[in-house]
């Protein structure tokens, strides 16, 4: 499937539909049913102890999600999250970004169903697993 | 089950703990294996078209979850969520607070499980339902 | 809103539309979003020591959002699982019938959501818990 | 992490803890945090219309999250199923075996995180995918 967005595309599309939280999240990279993105840290992320909070987590995963799905699509900006499982598994590494690899497993009509893992950089364990699925419009496909 | 922990005793918790995020969130009522909260929504919390983001409806729910566990373990900073599944059902009405009901299925030696609905205030039909996953310290539920 | 199927209807419809498992099943009672049911445990529900299978509380838990959700559409084969979260909380108790609550939480064009809660029958403290989402076809709703 | 128990020795404990349902089972490959299985599909796990039944596809997720678990750790009855989120997303084709590739994510004191990927056989596209969490008995990992 060739991809209808791509990391510039992404970007602006992120800058523009979701302009409080836009600086927060970069993506690496993108390529068919694949996302790579990263949570820059930053203070309002943490809890006491330089932990990153599990809200931040489930931003990241959902930005994720989402976007692989849009570089699939293009740009929708009224898909919706319908439902996500997370898993917190270890304790993020303090002052390093998140990373999150995200893959699309379905791409139907009208659902998207996604899973990603999360990464504190340069750890090779998960901190984090989710699964998320999306609620496509009904115009989304055919129109792309 | 006699509560360790009671609306003030939580709110203070709240402020030691998460001094970040504690004016979010306020502990209308805490009984036996329930908790009733609200996350007094304000423009961070909101995405473009006033509709309380995805993140912010996680972070009432997680809140919920802790804070319904604690008033039965007292103060346990670390027990950590392990676990949350959360389905999105319905779009938040623009300009009240959310208000969370939260339930305490199980306090065992090891996990607490939970489960919560989430409605806009004054709306009889819930915008998002999850349930969480605690893990508790070892000495938590004897220490009490 | 009016019930489309009452207990009857939903054994009739139980019976025809899986043959392999009705017998495992009952309705107790349907009501204006709410089911009622069991499972008749039997040996084959069974691991060693007796304890009831995940895969049988999967089931119970699984029929029983498909007919809380029949009640209100009619009957729709076609109706399918599209997600399932469930939290195993307790050991059953032996020799006693499972069973199950549930609600419906979510009527939508496309999607519909339950939640349900599992005991032992005569046991206060839930056994397991499960969130269930069903894709529901197109037409579905406005044919009822 | 070496591995404690090889595909033999699953098969072996398969056996003996669960009689009931070893034959619908096989392990084809385990290795260092990953398992490949098989469900043998036959009548009884096939609903009206051919498809293999969500119950079928949850305790193949279910089994291959064990063993993939006691591969690491030794054979422990006594670990049990706390979560399962499980999303079906294609129709399952006929006549063939499903075929689960599941991954070991954290192996922990008291829980181990896995997920899964289903497959029928032959086919690129997932059927379905699914997170368990298995609790794991305190002495579990140090006796091994």
């Amino acid at each position: 499937m060739t991809l209808k967005m791509d990391v510039g595309a992404l970007h602006v599309f992120l800058r523009e539909a979701f302009p409080q939280v836009a600086d927060d999240f970069k993506v690496d990279a993108v390529g068919e049913n694949t996302i790579t993105m990263r949570l820059r840290v930053d203070d309002r992320h943490l809890r006491p102890g330089g932990t990153v909070s599990g809200p931040s987590m489930f931003a990241l995963a959902d930005v994720a999600a989402y976007l692989v799905i849009l570089a699939h699509i293009g740009p929708q900006a009224l898909a919706v999250t319908t439902n996500c499982s997370i898993d917190f598994m270890r304790k993020p590494a303090a002052g390093v970004d998140m990373i999150c690899e995200g893959r699309l497993l379905k791409l139907g009509r009208a659902l998207a169903v996604t899973d990603v893992l999360i990464f504190s950089e340069g750890e090779a364990a998960p901190v984090a697993r989710a699964n998320l699925t999306y609620s496509i419009p009904p115009a989304a496909i055919s129109v792309g």
